[in-house]
């Protein structure tokens, strides 16, 4: 596996992740489910995707449904068994819908995640540590033999009536999981557009000047009346604080209510 | 939509939610994906999908590939317009994997998750509070005027490479993200802040008839001239869609505009 490049979460959800992440399908039927499955991986910045048993691949239907992850899907591996798939991996992680009788240590997708995003902040784990995450049929999931093949179970939360979560989407959800949860954990404001930081929040001082101003139009205009306060300049700084205003708003706030003083006659 | 029951998430995945949540594909071109999307509903225990001008809908196709969940596409609405689909949602969140120039209030999908749950969390909530989440086009998302009747954008990150998810993977990450999200804050210490959600949010309807009244009184007052815009209306719902107006504030801001109106020679 040596000519896999390191799978890398987007440097723009987490820093470069020093743990491979590679997704292992099992004996998927439907070619479109491989690339969509590819298609997944590479919107979250993943790339190592290993086929075993594949019924029919490479395919057409496989690279349409990649829709320009054809370079995963190029590179994916084929095996025929998934012992082979997992050989070189530190940690196995089986994907199963069912509960079985046998217990297995079972993770949540954000467990999974957390595992492996502290393995990736191990200081001295080998760059060559890679853990496989894998997917079943699509008709009867993991086999008990492949099950035994792994370090660990995971399990996406599903409804009870219905748990038929599609091949590529159980990919989506775990890919997904992986590439956010260092985001997550930093409890940071991911995506915020740029220009926010443009436009500066209104200071307090400026905002108790818009509260004066306001009250005092409201006054003249009937609607504020000091002896029955009713609470109201209260909502309307609540309000605006919640709103987390910025400067040229209240400028424009500010400017409204002039023009506002100046059509009401005296 | 009396029609339609409220959309629960699974009560294996926390107790049954007092918001409705409606997903909205917008222009959906192939109709695999509107089955998908159906499937990738009910596995997450929601089953509230509104369609708006779908290429080609009722689809074998679709049907196909919705694979056991075609209740869900039965009872689908279609819609002409977003803003029927929309009428009488509290908050509508659209999501885009573009960045803007003009800034909008922006969730991370875990952080919608949190409003969701905050709001389904409020004592007093009415029952028919809903919630909607807008899907775009496979090829150009939505567009601004869309985004328009939207209080909020919501962003999956995504490779900043290649982050063209296909759209039933991404109503498959939101659904997870909001059934999940219950019992991923069960693990964590989380502080809840005050009582506001006991105030439910004003809808989208009363809120077209709030910024509709408001431009009208601003013309009046000679603040906003239709022939020099200044994007002055636009700013105006960005403002008030970041504060996600409660009900009884915009009652208030609408007898403030009685108001000025009152008070202003015609």
């Amino acid at each position: 596996m040596s000519d896999h490049a390191t799978a890398r979460v987007s440097p723009v959800l987490a820093r470069a992740h020093p743990v491979r992440i590679r997704f292992v399908l099992v004996e998927t039927s439907h070619p479109g489910n491989i690339g969509a499955a590819a298609r997944a991986l590479k919107t979250m910045g993943l790339d190592d995707l290993a086929l075993v048993g594949p019924k029919q691949f490479p395919s057409a239907e496989a690279t349409a449904r990649a829709s320009g992850a054809d370079d995963v899907l190029q590179r994916a591996m084929v095996f025929d068994k998934l012992a082979d798939a997992v050989a070189d991996c530190a940690a196995v992680f089986g994907t199963s819908a069912r509960t079985r009788s046998i217990e297995w240590p079972t993770y949540s997708p954000w467990e999974l995640a957390r595992e492996i995003s502290s393995l990736a902040a191990a200081e001295h784990a080998p760059e060559s540590q890679t853990v496989a995450i894998v997917f079943g049929r699509e008709s009867t999931g993991l086999s008990n033999d492949e099950l035994m093949l792994c370090t660990a179970r995971v399990h996406i939360p599903a409804n009870p009536g219905y748990s038929s979560l599609n091949v590529a989407s159980a990919v989506q959800i775990l890919a997904y999981e992986i590439s956010t949860c260092e985001a997550r954990q930093a409890r940071e404001v991911v995506v915020k557009t740029g220009t926010e930081a443009v436009d500066p929040l209104a200071d307090q001082a400026d905002l108790e000047r818009l509260y004066s101003h306001l009250q005092f139009v409201l006054e003249r205009i009937g609607y504020y009346d000091p002896a029955k306060p009713r609470q109201l300049m209260r909502r309307m700084r609540r309000l605006f604080n919640r709103a987390l205003l910025r400067r040229s708003e209240m400028q424009i706030l500010r400017g409204v209510l002039v023009a506002i003083e100046h059509s009401t006659p005296d």
